[in-house]
């Protein structure tokens, strides 16, 4: 069962006002929300359609389940969960910096591969899209439980850090096929069709670019998440 | 103006059926369809809601490309273009193949990618979703235009292949980074959530995979957008 109020209030979470407000998210989805189960998120509420042998639900018919939903085909299950309050980690051999990502599904692929590889910090602008708007969730598979994303000043943070700091440009910057990727460093993504801001790119010591082949046809850019798989492989190459 | 039949076919080109039909498929926004120009893929029609100065195109009311758009937010222009026949070609240093990729924005930022690394083919089994679907075009960003996704028996072509054979699997695959990528080769990227097919699995000579930092810990697997640009970004390593 679910009250009117519930439901209401679930389906306010879509904001990112209302996720401040209640400090709560919503995660949808056994496999996304199993990884939430060992983390340090904690769990508010667990609705589902069917009775479920890993959890204790709150069963609800599936039209209310389509009343709740973000997803165009709901899943058996809804998690709400409480918004944590991420800390910053000093052990990573690089962290991210987001310089103003705006796609839902760029970040949640980004906070997966940083997930990958051991990365659990990102810092992102205050301009970049939340990481616990739904589709942020959903494109992170799970991941959102292990990687810290801390939205603060990023030109700030980054004037005060003594870590090298790489930023990835289109063109101009050395070729990281040929540049040997530091440890204890920051690599800046930015934003999907402006890049880096001005503020920002003033800061980088090291501006760093994936060599297009197709040197005067091709596309202007690379997918913002697609560059950072790269760049990101790139420092794990020995 | 459009007339109302116009305006319902166009629609239709939502659908692969339709796409089929007509032989049309649809572009949206200025820097997407101005790829288009140069390339061997033909205008059928234009439509604008302002006069513009680098194409001859229909004007409509702003209503109307409410009704015609698959975007949430309707750019200024949307053009409808015919189904190119794609050719394979054979000058590829590596070509791609996707064994039922089935998320639009995966393959739409894979043909971003190939086109940036001068890869011109991709071989799409026939589950792979189409090419042409609104979201895929969206996200290729005007690479449809340079690179050919061959829908085909892709077991047929592999087996039939005298390129070397590289397969993206989770675990158990040679590590890239320790793997130096043949030229004349073939690259297959599997399933979102199922990886590769048994019986193409069987095709393949050399297993790889990205290594992943957070041993017992992590995501289960990257993104495959993710997982193809850091494969293909490993054959340009010098």
């Amino acid at each position: 069962m679910i009250t009117k109020n519930e439901l209401k209030k679930i389906k306010s979470l879509k904001l990112k006002k209302n996720r401040k407000k209640f400090l709560l998210f919503v995660a949808e989805g056994e496999k996304n929300i199993k990884e939430f189960i060992n983390s340090e998120i904690q769990f508010y509420k667990i609705y589902s359609t069917v009775k479920l042998d890993w959890v204790n639900s709150t069963l609800i018919s599936e039209n209310n389940m389509k009343r709740l939903t973000f997803l165009r085909n709901p899943s058996k299950v809804l998690a709400v969960l409480k918004l944590p309050v991420f800390k910053n980690s000093h052990k990573n051999r690089v962290i991210l910096c987001l310089d103003n990502v705006s796609d839902p599904g760029n970040l949640g692929t980004i906070i997966r591969l940083c997930d990958w590889y051991g990365i659990n910090t990102i810092l992102c602008s205050s301009e970049t899209v939340d990481c616990f708007n739904p589709k942020v969730v959903q494109a992170s598979m799970g991941s959102l439980s292990r990687v810290n994303c801390i939205y603060c000043d990023i030109e700030k943070k980054l004037k005060n850090s003594n870590r090298l700091i790489y930023g990835a440009v289109i063109e101009k910057g050395a070729s990281i096929y040929s540049e040997k990727m530091e440890d204890n460093s920051i690599l800046v993504i930015g934003n999907e069709s402006k890049g880096i801001s001005n503020n920002i790119l003033k800061i980088i010591n090291n501006k760093i670019s994936i060599p297009k082949v197709t040197k005067n046809k091709g596309p202007e850019s690379l997918n913002a998440a697609s560059a950072a798989s790269i760049i990101i492989s790139n420092f794990f190459v020995s």
